[in-house]
């Protein structure tokens, strides 16, 4: 039996456009990109979420075909999925959301199975801070380790509640200006600091095609993004980055600071299949030795050799 | 004999604003901070440049101290140096010129003494296209190697004459913004496919506290900026980086891809310390075993295990 990785958050439909095309109506949602993108790793995940009654079967056995649990997912009857759809801007490094319908998400209650009750990580998707902690007090014992991914609009809006989930977790994922809103401060290293005090051992600053920071204590690991020709639509990249993360942490269960930092390498190359394509495609058609050869260029892209 | 490398570049003096203090006339210019940092390596430097009368002997004594053969570098009679003043915004990302005053820059003619006009790496500061061409043609054998570092304002004002001087060099180094400038490029993989093609064999796209990338033929090498708690003055950084890079591959004459990066690194050294004070006041005092600790810095920073 594999090792348990619990994943609570959103599933939803994405209209996206970029300066490269269109798609009206695909398959997101950050639970869905974590799921997928922790599928590539030998763990049995379950995704504890929320649909409506138009969720299509399909896109239901394509998850449950990557060995991904559904039992926590809850069908609304006569209910709609969440739904978002934004436009990225020519650099692709800002977006405008054109609309956001909750649907089903708004009385959103999570329950977790009782076999997935007893995990060994835990990753919260971006969420309401309160979804996110009723799904922590269903747990039956501490997980070893869980993993928070949230965003600014839980700073500007919920920032007591986000506190609160702050406070009980391991590790954090956000982006450098999220980490800037949340303490004040301008320096990454500073803000990591701050951030520390508020709970998690473990901070990661996502940078967009900068890459990431993972600092812990006073050790720092700096991740590139691959660079790549063409980013096709950045959507879901973060979260593809906290499954391949957390899902090679959960096949591991290995928290020295050498093992965190190759799992930021799994979370980087998962996300830099992810912005190749339109929504969840790449990561669909993700095989192992094309994780094995992204692996490699992380590696030739960032190792040099000076001795002393 | 060490090998030789010459610089070609402004001396200059600067007034400068940061968030954290303000200082009124402090050394400054590109070919001071890429001096101060080549000199960090076993090489023979010369720096082509000109400055005042009201230049302080002390400044000519310091460099003089750090083994920079300064027989080109005019003393214009009743002339007044270069100077520049500037601001840095809160993020110290941006920042506002708020006087330049060219003086003996105005009618700068480079005259390369006999001694180094066979020297076995050139750098091109930053600076006019039409001066960095007369250097180049006063040399009596090709050098080895030809770095240039130019700026936006070259490309905005006096693109052909930079064209020119393109064609000429073999390493260019500019930052992310000249990157998608010069080529119209917002991709900085494509961004430079099209520089290559314009002459330069390598490609050095420098991110600011994102790090810089190194492009060659199909390979890229990514280096991180080190990430400091307090970043006090940019100044100087992309020369000191220009500086590090150069004066380390005079040192080895060795231009493999594999020891490309390590100059590099050895670049992304010397520019994390020169932001840390005012001016170049860390690089001068810069020791060996400083920079020892600082590469160590840069290899834990980046450096992952993950076996297939």
């Amino acid at each position: 039996m594999n090792n348990k990785l619990l994943i609570v958050g959103t599933m939803a439909y994405d209209a996206i456009e970029t300066p490269f095309g269109k798609v009206e109506k695909i398959l997101g949602g950050a639970a869905t990109y974590i799921g997928l993108s922790a599928s590539q790793f030998l763990v049995d995940s379950a995704i504890i979420s929320v649909v409506g009654e138009d969720f299509d079967m399909q896109h239901l056995q394509l998850l449950k075909e990557k060995n991904l649990d559904l039992s926590g997912v809850e069908i609304v009857k006569g209910g709609e999925t969440f739904f978002w759809s934004g436009r990225y801007n020519e650099d692709l490094n800002t977006r405008t959301t054109l609309e956001t319908r909750l649907n089903v998400l708004e009385n959103f209650n999570p329950i977790i199975p009782d076999q997935f009750r007893s995990p060994d990580i835990v990753v919260l998707g971006n969420l309401s801070p309160e979804v996110q902690i009723k799904a922590l007090e269903q747990l039956k014992r501490s997980p070893t380790l869980i993993i928070l991914d949230t965003m600014n609009f839980w700073m500007d809006h919920f920032r007591s509640k986000l506190d609160e989930v702050i406070k009980k977790v391991d590790v954090i994922s956000i982006n450098d200006e999220e980490a800037r809103q949340l303490t004040g401060e301008h320096s990454l290293v500073k803000a990591a600091q701050l951030i520390h005090q508020l709970g998690p051992r473990y901070i990661i600053i996502k940078k967009g095609e900068h890459g990431a920071l993972l600092f812990h204590d006073n050790e720092i690991f700096s991740a590139p993004a691959l660079p790549l020709a063409e980013v096709f639509d950045p959507t879901g990249a973060g979260d593809s980055f906290a499954g391949g993360f957390a899902g090679y942490l959960t096949q591991t269960l290995d928290f020295s600071f050498n093992n965190m930092k190759s799992a930021v390498i799994y979370g980087s190359a998962m996300a830099s299949f992810t912005v190749e394509k339109f929504g969840t495609d790449s990561l669909i058609n993700c095989s192992v030795s094309s994780m094995a050869n992204r692996i490699k260029a992380f590696k030739e892209l960032t190792t040099f050799e000076i001795e002393f």
